[in-house]
């Protein structure tokens, strides 16, 4: 694998039921990664795209969290339904999704 | 957790026995994974550092793979003892740690 045009981190970070802290995957977080990695290769982006799947990213209370590298730009509440958008605007468009962005007092 | 300065992402995908890729758990990659939570921990780098440990990065074969964002720069081959110096030269230094870094035709 080639060093990616853009590098995708979804979280997958799991905490006992009760934390105080929630988590991404109480929030969804497991289906959204699995439509990144679905949409991936569906699309045949390997040699411009690169998933993964990652412990905290930092915005629990906002989760799922899902951050574009190397522009840096973390989306937040992200739903399987936000997958599609993602790729075809910014993954492949280059142009970020505004409307996904995460607070600048988050991120 | 604000947007980080450095973001650090350690592999941690591991395979099962006799799998022909191999994986950075063969390599090692758990205990390098756990070195650098403990130097951001001690170091108290929450601020400006951001460590994750991640699914596959994709070279498989020079793990344990290491990748730090926004710059982009992927180190190979990393052992419990090269995190000190990549938390002093790059982490906190903004140098590369160029005896670690990826070979071009990896990344």
């Amino acid at each position: 694998m080639a060093r990616p045009q853009k590098h995708v981190f979804v979280c997958a970070q799991g905490r006992p039921a009760g934390h105080p802290r929630g988590s991404c995957v109480d929030k969804g977080c497991k289906p959204v990664g699995d439509e990144f990695f679905r949409q991936w290769q569906a699309r045949n982006l390997f040699s411009t795209v690169s998933v993964a799947q990652t412990s905290c990213l930092g915005p629990c209370q906002a989760g799922p969290s899902v951050v574009v590298y190397p522009e840096g730009v973390m989306y937040t509440n992200v739903q399987v339904e936000d997958v599609n958008e993602i790729f075809e605007k910014h993954l492949i468009g280059g142009e970020v999704v505004e409307r996904l962005r995460a607070p600048a007092d988050v991120w």
